[in-house]
């Protein structure tokens, strides 16, 4: 007689993103598909004055003067917070396990993008959530459907990526932001932000948090070092309103203790610094550069196949076909040609209903291997529209 | 209207442990209540030699390198496994939350010891188990009541704590060990075998793990270095028979991707070298002495209030009160006197009905403070006996 497990393990997906970068792993493969950072750009790390105590059990909450710069920088955003509202986490991606536990009962109504991050989806799906998808448009996300699915559903929460939305690159408007809040409040819905890629901006236009415009609804602000520091390191953390912290506060202690010290004191050696403000120009400059060499080479093989916008910021271009195909299918041809990518449909509540987009990456693939990469995914692109796939 | 939450909050309890422990920081505070290791043992971490690249992003596995030294190690115990059913964790707590996730529904039967870990059970409490006890002598567990509650309940699994017991002390004797494996063989039903403690061993006879002696149950074996390295770099690990290791990963994965990098290298400095074994060997001498002098001062001063055996390993006493009161209530006078303890009750599925035990941790209070604070909660117990509180 085999383990008898939960029901919510018949909702446990593996994660197809972590499934193709193992897939791209072979040096020879050309992977647009994962997010990594560059790695010539990871910072070396000084450990010099590391104090011994830090190997001791630590607070579940947080180091207490890493907390205080996050508070501080928050606020530098127009977040009305303090630090006794900072919980530091392995990485944001955590926020997303301690949310859904907070939330979510099998059915619970959830609202998120239409496209949106893949693991949260998987994430909320996996407590059993009923995951309602608001379209996004150029602006941000479409605010009559949005207003619909709040009084129809009463959802628990929304989940939202404002700035440089993964998979979408898109960054939603002041007027979008101003509304969006508005009705969050007159609705009293929680709001979950997730800004991984706030820092990673290319071209300035810098645009406050909804978080911070809120008057009336809870809200949880997810924050991550893993896009402009060191993802190894495993910090992230949330801000959540005050009525919120306690619980998620309980749940991290259930889930795991506390964060690892380490990490949380190195991320205090550079948070607010002006070597970490180099560190950040540094990058901006870099994945600027690589995505301006993205963009023409995409103009250069895509142009009849595909039309995307210009990301100004983040890590991914977001190609809609023409001739509309299931992206999922050419995985594998790609893969033959050493060249990886992510299907767009898993990004969608249901992804059947939305075939025909591709997330690019451009981080990753060096300039000199780039126009062959490209090259070699519109042939991919092009075969399968004919139905002829190698 | 303030958020609505999961049904689960209705079960999320804060970590006692935590609060007295936040309770006991004052310097003035002797406290017996935490298992924090001596920080005077802490090792001082070697940073030389990491790598820049271990700032990227990891495998949800964790490091390879590292699996294999644990699964090594492993195997020298007897366990049967090989790298790739090892698991790395942010902490071997985070091994309950994991299998909580894969095994228990609201109102799912599962096993523990009674008394047992508290954080087990709160966690096992917060995703709706059904919890039922199973009753410890001095030999074990009590394997007739084991037997009726296997036959009777058909839990999901039964979580132990072999080695060592948390919070009795209590070390399963061989004979137990090689009955209790051919029970669960027989039902069929899962283990979960957490063994923080088997390196703090002060009266060597060393035991088989119970997974070790499994034919054809499912297991999950947990393992630490928090007690014998760097708690605050958390890292634990699990190792799971196969049909249970794919879940295991993928909700790893769904939790946080993966565990911190810079705490899986400083393992690896440590894990299986020399310098760790004469680590480990300071330890051992250091606990035995604390312990040692804590069962003098105890002697000294519970004689006539208390029972209970001297631990062989481990970290804490457990003390049977002659007369049976509640020891919860005398949790504010003991802080009032400035001494802390952990009492008994939380550590039962039905507290109300245990009264009258405490778990006093032993290595914590050095030996000047120790018999002045052994002395001032005597006075408390002694107080409290007559009804006379401070």
């Amino acid at each position: 007689m085999p383990a008898v497990f939960s029901e919510r393990i018949s909702r446990l997906k593996g994660s197809l993103v972590r499934e193709i970068l193992a897939a791209a792993q072979r040096p020879e493969v050309m992977s647009f598909a994962g997010g990594l950072p560059a790695e010539s750009l990871l910072p070396r790390l000084n450990w010099d004055g590391l104090p011994d105590r830090l190997g001791q059990y630590g607070s579940s909450e947080g180091e207490p003067v890493l907390r205080e710069k996050i508070a501080e920088q928050a606020r530098g955003l127009g977040i009305d917070c303090q630090a006794e509202q900072v919980l530091i986490l392995n990485g944001s991606q955590q926020a997303l396990d301690l949310a859904s536990k907070l939330f979510i009962d099998p059915g619970t109504p959830v609202l998120l993008e239409q496209p949106s991050y893949l693991a949260a989806l998987q994430c909320f799906e996996l407590f059993g959530a009923h995951c309602l998808g608001v379209p996004l448009n150029a602006d941000g996300l479409d605010l009559e459907v949005l207003e619909a699915q709040l009084k129809q559903h009463r959802p628990a929460f929304i989940y939202l990526i404002p700035t440089f939305q993964n998979p979408s690159g898109v960054r939603y408007s002041e007027a979008c932001r101003a509304a969006l809040a508005s009705l969050l409040d007159t609705y009293e819905v929680t709001l979950i932000e997730d800004e991984p890629y706030r820092e990673l901006v290319y071209d300035e236009q810098r645009v406050r948090p909804v978080a911070a415009r809120l008057a009336r609804a809870s809200w949880i602000y997810c924050g991550s070092l893993s896009k402009t520091l060191v993802p190894g390191m495993r910090v992230g953390y949330l801000i959540a309103s005050p009525d919120l912290y306690l619980p998620l506060l309980r749940l991290k202690q259930a889930a795991d203790l506390h964060s690892n010290r380490l990490g949380q004191w190195q991320a205090l050696q550079w948070l607010g610094t002006p070597q970490y403000q180099a560190h950040l120009e540094t990058l901006r400059d870099f994945y600027r550069s690589r995505r301006d060499a993205m963009q023409q080479r995409l103009q250069a093989h895509f142009a009849d196949l595909a039309e995307w916008q210009l990301p100004a910021g983040g890590l991914f271009f977001w190609l809609r076909l023409h001739k509309v195909q299931d992206t999922r299918r050419l995985l594998d041809a790609a893969l033959a040609q050493n060249v990886a990518f992510m299907p767009g449909e898993p990004f969608f509540t249901d992804p059947d209903a939305h075939p025909g987009y591709l997330r690019l990456n451009f981080s990753h693939v060096t300039p000199e291997r780039l126009d062959e990469g490209v090259g070699r995914l519109a042939e991919v692109v092009r075969r399968g529209r004919t139905g002829n796939q190698a």
